[in-house]
């Protein structure tokens, strides 16, 4: 059967990328993605034939995935983190129901949440909590409310998309929020570019952050009660009795 | 310096581990683990010096790896999944406070929130939460709060350690806090031995969920309201419009 691999090639490095990605991408005819995403891996595969289209282009990218599957090329969508983690993989579940039959291949990979976490210590150890500040798709209301949520439940919490050119205030907004249930000095963790180029992170309280610019680039950690400074790392105990 | 590794090797198969993963391990001259993870990954390395502890010594086996590096040994911490998802990197973090310094680096690995979805589909494909089940170290009221509000804000969710020889209801007990905010028909899913030998499979109802036994081996997935099994698959469309 014609096949497509919907696959997540992680943060952006060779060295996060999984066996399984890689064996997809050496299997396939044709690689599919974001051109940035795209870019990322480009040189470890030299041979490969590609097809790039630009970042508001998803359902786009998708068709154009499915028509060549179903043409009978073994494609490989790419995605940056995990293919299923605000990744193509819904969108293609979606979209092949419009097509011939086509084998679909979710490949996992290693999402912003667990790449910045392994970065700044171990903020994620305990119950956590993955949140999208992009209203682009999602009403802003939706958003505030699993803020609200998250933080009265003590979870930790990675929010991606924290910020864009139209949304600069975002984290600002989403900080506020978060003040209801967190206390200001909460242990928080900031990783840009992770896994790329000019990597940088740092931590912060909840009310160093809400007055902290951020880029598209930066995945941002909140702790819960529990999170603590350890030797400078950023780290969730998950309540083992030291002794 | 002395260098100790804590690495997440991924659900168990060779296919979903990170070249940072297998670099770590390549480099260590010792690799420290839970004995039934280490047994997944000992095969590939079959030079390798191993010291392996049973499950519930998590202090012991982390203090064992943290001496063995003070000694001068390149140590691999190995654990299943992510290396910070309810994995051995917050303790490793906590307890090297009270040893000469050592250079910790976290390896992030594919957890089974992100393996387990790409079997279903893409059922974390929108914001979501993770909660263990397991009340080990975290008491029960703090577990049900989170299931609570993370009901209440439309989560999708992955449930870890859904049950135990000792805790063989805990499932039921949470499908049934699930209830007071999600309707029966939610769409949800199992995934046991994630990438492993006899791994299988089921989309289910969250009534139904609540009626099935489930062992440790198993993760749990709940939809949030934009949950549909399209295709056969478990899918939380992100919201693109699809034209």
């Amino acid at each position: 059967m014609k096949k497509l691999y919907v696959a997540g090639i992680g943060p952006g490095d060779a060295r996060n990328m999984t066996a399984a990605c890689r064996e997809a991408i050496e299997d396939c005819d044709v690689m599919v993605g974001y051109s940035k995403y795209v870019e990322l891996v480009a040189p470890l595969f030299p041979d490969k034939r590609i097809l790039d289209t630009p970042m508001t282009r998803e359902v786009e990218r998708c068709r154009m995935a499915l028509e060549l599957a179903c043409r009978g090329e073994t494609v490989a969508m790419i995605c940056s983190g995990d293919a299923g983690v605000y990744g193509m993989a819904g969108l293609i579940c979606e979209l092949a129901a419009e097509y011939e039959p086509v084998e679909i291949e979710v490949v996992a990979g290693v999402t912003a949440a667990l790449a910045g976490a392994a970065v700044l210590g171990a903020p994620l150890t305990h119950d956590f909590a993955v949140i999208s500040l992009s209203d682009l798709l999602t009403p802003w209301e939706v958003i505030e409310r699993r803020l609200e949520h998250a933080a009265a439940a003590d979870f930790c919490l990675a929010l991606y998309n924290p910020s864009s050119r139209s949304r600069h205030d975002y984290l600002e907004k989403a900080c506020a929020i978060l003040r209801r249930h967190k206390p200001a000095q909460t242990v928080c963790g900031l990783v840009r570019n992770i896994g790329r180029a000019g990597q940088s992170d740092a931590i912060l309280t909840l009310e160093e952050l809400s007055q902290t610019s951020v880029d598209m680039f930066t995945t941002v950690f909140i702790g819960s009660s529990q999170t603590r400074i350890i030797g400078g790392r950023m780290v969730t105990p998950r309540g083992y009795r030291l002794d």
